[in-house]
């Protein structure tokens, strides 16, 4: 990767290619639990390079508007909620989640000034407990992607905010990254420690996978597979979907639904939503950590935060993290109890990818075979953001939101079968399934 | 306003038109009490964008030298101060108040290097409790300003320092804008909240006051009015001084003596002085806070200040600031305590001042009716620096100390009244006035 | 000095003139300590601003080699280290303490991918308690130099490493320059203080010594010098030595055994190493601090350390340092117990060099008499830095490690005698001296 493709590929500020891309869809912004009722406190929100204050309205709308006050900038974030509206402290200017000026106080009455003046505002919608943002330039709005897990009834889904402090590619290179399980998750296992026919079995008795990788209408798609017990395959199936969702190959296809946004905040940090549905039964598969024989190998999945606080970059902010190189304990990473030595899993993630720096220096690496997806996935981006600068080619999904019903999962095929295939139906999203064998053949 | 003015009008380092305007001047540099008594310790002062060493000689003279001992640059923040002289420890070379380098005693006796070097030092005189400071090009002192509250007897004097993080002419503008007076600070006091017949009373009672402004001498003087009881109107009347003073419009006109500096250390941070005559007779005043009906209404003038540090900006910190959201009260907010939620008032102002950002982009801002004032400033600044830079015209007020004799402050006239005329005398400092009518007609 | 010679002769990374001149020499790293056996945790070092993650392999060999994994670069720092060679985590690539790619375990079996990865990696060597690096460009390796202290039986040796927060250049100035000591250090003290007869009182009775500076294969040598008792002049002998390292004149030549290196990390951060030999007889001699009458007015040889911690530049940085003002104590100063306030001695000497701020201005400066040695070896810097850029000139002693073999310190000569010529001998390194009299004639 040339330096070029590097800093087109990562930098999401207005105006840049990669920005201008994002700015297309719409974006998870925060949690509707983050305003929790009207006319609460409004939240500062770094969307996209671009500082922003969320509130809910006296009718439990969300506004989503520019920081400054359009008068003489002081920040909105002191401002008063209430009213249909967020009003400036300094002069009591106030406007409503469309950004208009709905009243102008210090004005003379015969001042008709506040029909001028307009804040920025970006329309937004609430589904499955995410506000979704819509920062582009058109005026009818795009379909929101039909994304399952966003869609479940409610209760069904829980999401998991974390803020990251790299670039968002290394946050979603991260997760297309299926080759680093066996390694830094789960690289202390051994097969012995599994029970065989378990996913988790094949994972570590293989840790070199073959890939195959697909383009498809919302991103790109891969099958990681390794010989399963004599002839089976093991296959691990995840997606990328435009532009910066990932759905992981954890969990049985055809069962598991997730979904994870790595929406930037701005070149160097990332807000990740980790959206899976609750499924009592997931958790009882003998195949999938953390549930297994020897419990104390399995990296703890849930890490804990901080307290939020106020700032840009206050929000979810894991207290595991590069200031005490993430809980890193070189006791348990010698004795093997850790691969790594980190013991939370998703700190094990944020370790390498936020150890690359903050915009990792792409000309420098030296990408394997089991970079494939890493490799297709910055094609496609890099062709979507060329496309749209210079051709103004609407990019993958914006006016489809069908192309995102899909689930990822696990699965084991007989061997030498049509994985895209054998799969179709199970990686179809919304779909009734009958119920799914706990125990694959 | 282009990016090229706000440029221009903001920032002040050696070298830059606004810079070069404000060497034209004495300015305040710090507090007389900081350097208590001769050959006390050093400060650290920054000024204008330039590091500076503030002692106290033996004689008891203020003198203010560069940082950097002119030897190899280690810092005189460390000197021994003492023989008439400030002495760095690094080889022992002194240096009195006017830059002579007076001993050099790691050099040979024969030597004369020591008549060759010659620190930056700036004049100091002292006066009223401050030390002002000239960093500019003549040999022949220009007269300091006759600034009425710097003047008055030992004692009379309250000066207030805070350290603002923010660029020096937000500070400025936030204080000529006398429309904010009317939602930021009393935003939640009613007319009923008052007695009739105090200025504050028709300040709420009218948030949307006209103003008349005229350029002066000495810079730009306002006066907002709005009605008073039939037949009278209300004038609140106040004063821009090049090129970083201002004068208050709280206070009975003719009996307020008020002037605040708004000093740049850097084009980021800027220290106030607010010099205030201490008149009990004005704390007893029904119109002006907070001696008022429903106490508990009014924000706290006093905020609490952090202990001084050595550090460049370690200087009169408020414990009240953006770490802290300026101890921001949502619940005090809502209920209408605090029309902002800010509980003190000078940190109600910063917050605003701050949160624009340490140099606000002015591209962005929405100027009304309220901010002729602000309008009219910005252009004389503009116009004097500019005069200035290419035609070397000496800016307003540098060599005529005493258009500075002016007095700001409110007052009821009669309508239709010309208040320029009207006000004459009272606005006029240093004369014996009658006593005033605490009771306005 | 002009601003681009500045540039020049303090700015160290890859590419740089200097860096390159740096990169000709076997550079100290960091202590053999910090890596105390096979397999232990690996520690981040900066060095000439490059990160690099320092390990001990299984066989003991120490590896110094690139912070990010070839791969996708991820930081070597949480690798695990065993097996002879230092695993990412991530992917389980393994590299040796050479940079080859010793095991790829996340690719499929019949890949070679392996053989074409390889990490940067620099040799390195350990003798004395130091561990070396060569970062140049040779395939076949200078020699280390002679330097004596570092080649002295284990135990005989004390390394005492503390982290500057200033370019090197300022360090290795601070060195070089004897005229300090009369004042930063000793300031205080009167000739009456200390016993006739010996250096001390010598070095207080006249603050203002002379200079012989002479230029060597090594680098540059000075004697500084000041009248001893009738007919004897009292000679302080010091070094410099390619490309960064000082002997000072502290104790007696012949006796005194002292070698420092100031490794540059950065531009802006320098790890000084003081290597001295124990010795039990210099520390009873009456001309040396600290031993002295009273013991009151010498000033603490050993500052507190804070722990180490695992960021780039958290190893062994002083507690006394900017943040405290170097613990500066004015009623110390003002009282005469300390010349400087600071009670330590090389926090003394840190707080000017870090307090010319991270690279000096050199442009600003007044060098004088007892400049000349600081003169001379920058002289010597820029003219081998230049000589290599351009003509490919070796610089100084990469080739002949026996120019290192030198020793600094005090003597009393007769007057008139040839300083060079009279200590010749005692100025030998790696001789067996007769005893020498502790008592100078």
């Amino acid at each position: 990767m040339t330096r070029e493709e590097n800093d087109l590929v990562t930098r999401v500020g207005p105006g840049t290619p990669m920005g201008t891309l994002m700015r297309q869809y719409w974006v998870p912004a925060l949690l509707s639990s983050e305003l929790p009722k009207p006319d609460c406190d409004p939240v500062r929100v770094m969307l996209l390079g671009e500082k922003l204050i969320a509130f809910r309205d006296s009718l439990g709308r969300v506004g989503l508007i520019q920081n400054h006050c359009p008068h003489r900038g002081a920040s909105l974030f002191f401002g008063r909620n209430g009213d249909c509206g967020i009003r400036c402290v300094y002069h009591g200017w106030q406007f409503d989640i469309h950004g208009n000026c709905i009243d102008m106080p210090n004005e003379p009455n015969e001042s008709d000034f506040k029909r001028k003046v307009k804040a920025l505002a970006y329309p937004c919608v609430e589904r499955g407990g995410l506000v979704w943002a819509y920062l582009g330039p058109r005026a009818e709005l795009p379909p929101l992607p039909d994304i399952e897990v966003n869609q479940l009834p409610e209760g069904e889904c829980a999401i998991v905010p974390t803020m990251l402090e790299c670039n968002w590619l290394q946050a979603v290179e991260g997760e297309i990254d299926t080759s680093h399980s066996g390694f830094l998750h789960f690289g202390s296992i051994q097969p012995d420690d599994v029970a065989e026919g378990t996913f988790l079995h094949y994972t570590v008795k293989d840790r070199a996978p073959r890939y195959s990788v697909v383009d498809t209408d919302y991103g790109v798609m891969y099958g990681a597979y390794r010989p399963a017990r004599p002839g089976y395959t093991y296959w691990r199936i995840a997606q990328f979907m435009f532009p910066f969702f990932t759905q992981t190959p954890e969990g049985i296809l055809g069962h598991h639904v997730i979904t994870n946004a790595w929406v930037p905040m701005d070149d160097y940090h990332t807000m990740a939503f980790i959206m899976i549905r609750k499924d009592p039964r997931e958790q009882a598969w003998p195949g999938r950590h953390p549930i297994q024989g020897n419990a104390d190998k399995y990296p703890t999945v849930q890490t804990p935060v901080l307290p939020n606080t106020s700032e840009w970059f206050g929000r979810f902010v894991s207290a595991v993290n590069a200031t005490n190189d993430y809980g890193l304990d070189r006791a348990r990473q010698r004795n093997g109890t850790d691969y790594s030595g980190i013991p939370y899993l998703p700190a094990q993630d944020r370790a390498m990818q936020e150890s690359m720096g903050s915009i990792y220096d792409r000309t420098q690496e030296h990408l394997a075979v089991s970079d494939v997806m890493v490799i297709r996935v910055r094609r496609r981006l890099l062709a979507a953001a060329r496309a749209l600068a210079e051709r103004q080619v609407v990019p993958p999904g914006v006016d489809c939101p069908a192309v995102y019903r899909n689930r990822s999962g696990s699965i084991i095929l007989p061997e030498g079968a049509d994985w895209i295939q054998a799969t179709k139906e199970l990686r179809q999203a919304f779909t009734d399934h009958p119920e799914v064998l706990l125990q694959q053949p």
